[in-house]
């Protein structure tokens, strides 16, 4: 479990960092599919990401608006911020919380029970999917998009 | 790990309901990133699952030719056959086989190590990119894409 998060987090790095060649305009334009940008779209991953393992934990969510972090240095501010909270999480992972369960309230009043497990399978696959998305996007603009290789990034268990 | 494998599998089946109201054409067609076309990117995900699987084991892999699987049907059947063999191999995955290495032969000649860990959890990153990338040539046709929430699948351990 761990692994695919650590996965995640050096990919998302490696956006950042390829984000630096694009004007801002080419951040913020809107494109076709996902949530709109490419900025929006690592915004809603690192929002996303520690949204969740806030709330199965019972602590206090809240909804940070785009509009404040409409440049790369405060989304990699903002994720540097959140990111200790969720590593802290990651990292104490074990699989006799995998069965816990999140009481996930509906916006019409019901609830749908979620394991603990699912939610973390869920912000990872969350993850990679919309990565997926900036790399047709990537290539849209002409750009070569980040590897989502697995492999060959130091992350097998020797 | 098994149950990122069960979700890649129920989005990727879903994902070929939602193709069935597609014309050939549109599935074809040649779009921006990834593998180029819908079908093909389904084809390639079913390949690379299998050949992955092949190749850990020391099994022979061989090229599959899309030029002979143009068809949505086609690209089940060749699904179907190969999921026996890759169902079989995840779900009498344990921990143990974590750490099996695997001598990846290079262009060059020369060789990577890989473990079974790292090359299961490439496999299922692939697939979640690739079907992020649908979703983009989704909303580009005016589609509503296949929703990649890993939650509300009954994919927890109750």
């Amino acid at each position: 479990m761990q692994l695919l998060f650590h996965y995640n987090w050096l990919i998302r790095d490696e956006w950042y960092s390829w984000c630096e060649d694009l004007t801002e305009e080419e951040l913020l334009k809107n494109r076709t599919g996902g949530v709109g940008s490419i900025l929006q779209t690592l915004f809603h991953i690192v929002d996303v990401e520690w949204s969740w393992i806030r709330l199965i934990q019972g602590k206090e969510d809240f909804q940070e608006n785009f509009d404040d972090y409409k440049s790369i240095s405060k989304v990699r501010e903002l994720d540097a911020r959140f990111h200790k909270e969720v590593e802290e999480f990651v990292n104490n992972w074990d699989e006799n919380m995998e069965s816990n369960k999140f009481y996930d309230l509906q916006s019409d009043g019901s609830h749908l029970t979620d394991t603990w497990g699912e939610v973390m399978r869920h912000i990872i696959a969350h993850e990679i999917h919309h990565i997926g998305q900036l790399s047709v996007w990537a290539r849209e603009i002409g750009k070569k998009p980040i590897s989502a290789n697995f492999i060959g990034r130091g992350l097998g268990t020797h």
